[in-house]
């Protein structure tokens, strides 16, 4: 298979692992801080979608840095078939979950007469703000991955 | 290049491509014939990203039939590479758009004491439906044009 900056067992792809688990856990922390945020559909998947993040891109981060730090190449099509799908329905998951967080952010602070939440509106931008680089780094990693499975 | 049922000038990607215009077409016309959809950002984002949808479509529908009616062959790579960024980038926008649209009919529907815009609440919901009806058609779309230029 192709060998490039980002395909799993690279400094990059473990790099990009890291911080899509960090961007996801600052979302959630930002999220759960707030008090009511179980009372709204949008802020609870945003929570799912990041904790499944997490644990998926944990994994991969362990999976990568035990592959960088014994030299074995873990690249094979079966597992990279594997990586490409938990990619792309994390990545999905993920962009859903910012785009109606957002839509429910904007709605309170643009469209009505701004946030009456107090102090946890800025928490809400956060939380959206920083799922949005959850699926950036995410989206990342996961044309990578469809793209050495094309290439073989 | 690779050649199957999807690729551009075959029977299967002009359908694909009438089936996204058409979805996107039905959304735009759910959502504007509601009186209030332009007082939410999230609803009028919803508008520009399945009119963006519409343009992007109907323009592949014609060219696919074209290469259809003259038994053209019309994926080299530069032509392919240029079809992969615009299906990207109209696929992300219509995940985004119904997303933060849907999160925001659930919280009207099911937060909060149910939708107050009386009939134009189902509308509401038909709109966001019909654009993830769009996202998925794109999405496949997307996903085959990818393939085939990892592919060469």
């Amino acid at each position: 298979m192709m060998d490039f900056a980002g395909t799993p067992g690279t400094a990059t792809a473990f790099v990009l692992r890291i911080l899509q688990s960090f961007f996801a856990v600052a979302s959630i922390t930002f999220m759960v801080t707030t008090t009511s945020f179980y009372q709204v559909t949008a802020f609870c998947f945003l929570v799912a979608s990041m904790g499944l993040q997490v644990l998926w891109s944990s994994g991969l981060a362990i999976l990568d840095g035990y592959a960088l730090a014994t030299k074995k190449v873990i690249h094979n099509t079966g597992l990279v078939g594997l990586f490409v799908v938990g990619d792309w329905v994390t990545a999905t998951l993920s962009l859903a979950a910012a785009a109606s967080s957002s839509g429910i952010t904007v709605l309170y602070f643009n469209d009505l007469a701004g946030c009456n939440f107090g102090e946890e509106c800025q928490k809400l931008q956060l939380a959206a703000g920083l799922a949005f680089l959850t699926w950036i780094t995410i989206g990342i990693s996961s044309v990578i991955m469809l793209w050495i499975l094309a290439a073989g």
